[in-house]
């Protein structure tokens, strides 16, 4: 277990300059094709560019980060469609290689880490396993707040460790993944608490529930939020509430990632939750964020929807790992590709519009 | 110029076999993920391995290739916001590496060969390009048909001939893109042929038209339409009447690679009225092909609509070159990745739903 600390740490998150704006654009402009015709890569360029205040930006030393935690609410059944001890497993199938993530990430060139903020096993040492457990999951909310205030800022304090850690490697990019199963119900109440959305829109089948399980999960998470008055509104109050250890650590590192100006890939429904609270802590954050897919999870469109973002990617999926922010890593890369690679109407001799 | 032939070529097109399908699809859902869970990934990866009928199918040598053309209706303003120059200008900066599919096939692997079908201009000799010049540049709709049946015949054979010189090199997917000035308009008129969707519907702002400029296309579009009844509903007259020679090119290539049993990667709005084309001539090798995106050119989205077919990504792209299959490839090398490199429950001791 980490060290406890007593008070939630602080962030200083101060949004890109927007000092070069007009020069990125001329340059986004002056690429030979038609004005615009690169449409959401253009608009991914410029805030890459903004974010690494420079004409030529660079990715460098890109992480995903796959935090895993427990949660008490899903040791009992009918939160999820699988058993709780699904996390762990799928935690040593991480490690040995064999997840979905694994293979995006050697794909397309992502180092992946894999942090260990709760989950309900002891695991083994292995080179891409950091240990940051603060308990063998969260407490269950349908009996009390699913971690104490000083779980909570361990946890942020841990999440944002991650990030800090990468820094002298040079890393300028980081992607944000989750495996925990039961998060898909901490989501959407955490998600109804910071925006105020009805909860029936926000709950979704997670890994599989349908029809009558899936009624019984939103009846159970209903008498969960009316438990906690407190957490309407307040991010700290709603993450102590009904947050995993996995996805406390994903705001820390949101924040800690924003306030070092690095890009951010943001995955589905449950990291998008937790950035959710971290922009409702340090609106700048935003800024910093790429949302990689919407999710066949519904919630999620209301979340980025409540978020006025755009995700990259609509492929249906629903199997959080960072799966969706790997596989939108090249699209990002492509800005970058098209900003640095691409000829000028000048230089290529082109001529322009009539 | 090349050898002019008589008469149009003939393909014999089978679907792929149907045999493996229920093993296939048994390997997708073992592997450790929620049933599903990958969405549009998991279809594209049955797809891919019912072209290959094999469960583990790879991709290999995978080539673009981008046809050029110059419309003769183009050679005056009102079809394009640029100048015919553009053409050759822009087939000059693919060779000299400065264009947007240049950045993207590097990228992302992609091996890319320009060809040139018809442009309006004496190009260096290249490595990277191909000479299958028809002549330089079709005629003009608006006077007469764009190319003489002998000049269709010989377009859909040299089309042809592009995939078939990649069989050697163990080539089994390509990735169909083209640049022509005015051929936004070709696309237009040759979809209304085989579709009968309104031609309002399916004219757009192409490189960047608007306003009363968009409206004089649209014009010139109808009154072209006009003058070609024999081009309504009949494919080889459509392309005679309206398309470029890149776009008949475009046309062969996707009917040999179906015939060859290729992945066939499908580009933007204008490589798509070529597909269509293919697929009116021989409906099954529409399996063989995977829509890349769904352009910002408003006609594409109705004819994938027409096709019933999805697109892979939505990014407002509207530039062409095959820039849309170059930046989805990565997502079919994700669905091949995902089926052969996830380990399964059993392998990787996970538990299954409840």
């Amino acid at each position: 277990m980490a060290a406890p600390t007593s008070a939630a740490p602080s962030w200083s998150i101060a949004p890109p300059s927007r000092a070069l704006e007009a020069a990125i654009q001329a340059r986004i402009d002056n690429k030979t094709k038609p004005l615009g015709a690169l449409g959401r890569l253009e608009s991914l360029a410029l805030q890459i560019a903004l974010i690494q205040q420079r004409l030529d930006p660079q990715l460098q030393q890109p992480h995903m980060l796959v935090f895993a935690g427990d949660h008490g609410a899903a040791a009992t059944p009918g939160i999820s469609a699988y058993p709780q001890a699904v996390t762990a497993q799928m935690v040593l199938n991480f490690l040995q290689g064999g997840a979905a993530i694994n293979g995006f990430c050697q794909q397309n060139g992502l180092l992946l880490q894999v942090i260990d903020a709760g989950v309900n096993a002891d695991l083994p040492a292995h080179p891409q396993l950091i240990r940051a457990k603060i308990a063998k999951g969260t407490a269950d909310y349908s009996q009390g707040p699913a971690m104490s205030a000083q779980q909570c800022a361990q946890a942020l304090a841990l999440g944002a460790e991650q990030v800090r850690r990468l820094l002298p490697l040079g890393c300028n990019c980081i992607a944000l993944g989750e495996m925990g199963i039961g998060n898909s119900a901490s989501a959407a109440l955490v998600t109804q608490c910071l925006t105020g959305l009805p909860l029936v829109d926000l709950v979704g089948p997670g890994t599989g529930l349908q029809g009558a399980a899936l009624q019984h999960k939103y009846q159970r998470l209903a008498q969960a939020l009316a438990l906690h008055p407190a957490a309407q509104g307040d991010c700290l109050q709603a993450l102590q509430a009904f947050a995993g250890f996995e996805m406390v650590m994903l705001v820390g590192a949101c924040l800690e990632a924003a306030q070092q100006q690095l890009l951010i890939l943001v995955d589905g429904y449950i990291a998008s939750a937790a950035v959710l609270a971290a922009v409702k802590m340090h609106s700048n954050a935003l800024a910093y964020c790429v949302f990689c897919h919407a999710s066949q999870e519904p919630g999620h469109r209301q979340l980025l929807a409540h978020l006025q973002v755009e995700a990259l990617l609509d492929l249906q999926l629903r199997l959080g790992e960072g799966t969706g922010a790997a596989l939108a890593y090249p699209l990002v890369q492509a800005a970058v590709t098209f900003l640095n690679s691409m000829a000028s109407f000048e230089h290529a001799g082109v001529s322009r519009a009539i």
